[in-house]
């Protein structure tokens, strides 16, 4: 990676780090075990990769040096807050039933159920509060939310069939699940920026098929990594009978469709300047990861 | 109450119904189990006071007869939404555990608490979506979230210890779980109607009071109703140690307490002309109520 994208997404990282620890409520104002479990759930872990995207897009569209701007941040910090609640609810016994998650005990493992019901509600209602440009909250909630968000995403996971998922359906279900929020983080990025419909589409592209290829890879990851590498439960989609790309098509065509993707992406890219080398490198990270 | 009044809440009542049944997704599109546990826990039953408070203090700035405008509808349908996922989570296992509703099964009773978990998050989240004004959704997000929302007074009450808690701490649990949501429904309406700072402290002031007095009553009916009139478990309170403010101050001076607020509330609105009717009458039903 170029030196100064590595420089600038070091610094934005920190920006991130810093408006959640900001945004969130503070450990030592009542209820302080809602808040312990919302901070735990956010802080200190996670590669970010969500606000990073929202951060770069704006960068891409702003052009500058500079980049960042409130809005951005908010919105940043926003997507982020969505994916932690997401996290905390997949992972309830009633759902995933999961005890590890990114390499620490689950939220409701420390906190107990009830907690982390309220916690992801109130990360969720969180979220919404940190956007500030009209229009931003309808694009939220659209990728969050059900017909072709993340919850409509997460009910056609449980409810799939791994015998007879095709690709087209593990496809459909990608797009909520996964790749609608990525795509938002993208959007309000560039909303931030205030890019205009001809920078918005292609920038939407690029998230869609960043998203889909980042599933692909975390699928792949499933069944390939030790839960010591992946921080979360290994072979869960195997042992959960989830319909996957790799089940559906093998681990050598999902490969070469997770690659498809990323060209698709960095192609969708190609008038942008160099403001959006960031956006690059992250959709780089995002299929060639280990964990 | 007045015919025009009474003949205006059934005109407004009728298009929070029509409003919530075309914002809510189809039953027939996918997912269909989350879209089935959607509608059946928002649609046919409810008194709908959140959202006619919102179109009555919209009523009460605009002061036309004709009233009503999309935004106002917009953030109707968002407070009942946030309202009935309040009620879905609420009545899951981990925390209230509670099997009847609107005098129905509760939602996880029916559709398994998997799809009762996901079905709430999708209301808050479809909630958003209904804003369409800058800043409704922040407004929205306070009264719902935490430190001073819904969620942080459902954390207090579940963590409240009955025979300590005094009425100035019944008090705080009250205005966080329920009076600022109510609150926020009346300023939505006013902020639909464009209203400027000095008549959104009134509308706020009679919001809060009005949302004490009504969970005060909630409390007493808990004591003194059956479930069957009710159609929610009668002596919850009771039977789950909840600190209420009957438990903490007696029964009698629950009762002035209410009557108490009612009249503040009402007090609040004494400069508003006859279009805030609908609010004044909305508010003696509050107080007055047998369910």
């Amino acid at each position: 990676m170029d030196e100064s994208v590595e420089v600038w997404l070091g610094r934005a990282r920190g920006s991130v780090e810093h408006g959640l620890d900001q945004a969130l409520p503070a450990e030592d104002e009542e209820p302080r075990t809602l808040h312990a479990a919302m901070r735990y759930s956010v802080l200190g872990r996670g590669k970010r990769l969500r606000p990073l995207l929202c951060l770069a897009a704006e960068r891409a569209v702003a052009g500058s040096e500079a980049g960042r701007n409130d809005h951005a941040l908010g919105a940043a910090c926003a997507v982020e807050m969505v994916h932690a609640y997401s996290l905390i609810h997949d992972d309830l016994p009633a759902l995933d039933n999961d005890d590890l998650r990114r390499g620490r005990p689950t939220c409701h493992k420390v906190f107990g159920e009830a907690i982390a019901i309220l916690a992801g509600d109130a990360l969720l209602t969180l979220a919404f509060a940190q956007l500030q440009q009209p229009g931003m909250a309808r694009i939220l909630a659209l990728a969050a939310g059900t017909p072709s968000g993340m919850v409509a995403g997460q009910v056609a996971d449980l409810e799939a069939n791994r015998a007879s998922a095709d690709a087209d359906i593990v496809r459909r279900i990608h797009l909520a699940k996964t790749a609608a929020l990525i795509r938002a983080s993208v959007e309000l990025g560039a909303m931030a920026a205030r890019a205009d419909a001809g920078q918005l589409a292609p920038l939407r592209a690029f998230g869609e098929a960043i998203g889909l290829a980042f599933q692909i890879t975390d699928d792949l990851l499933d069944r390939s990594g030790s839960t010591a590498e992946l921080g979360k439960t290994a072979g869960k989609d195997e042992s959960q009978s989830k319909a996957t790309f790799p089940a559906a098509v093998g681990t050598a065509a999902a490969e070469a469709e997770a690659g498809r993707l990323l060209r698709a992406a960095l192609a969708a890219l190609d008038r942008l300047p160099s403001g959006a080398d960031p956006l690059r490198a992250l959709a780089g990270q995002m299929v060639s990861r280990t964990k």
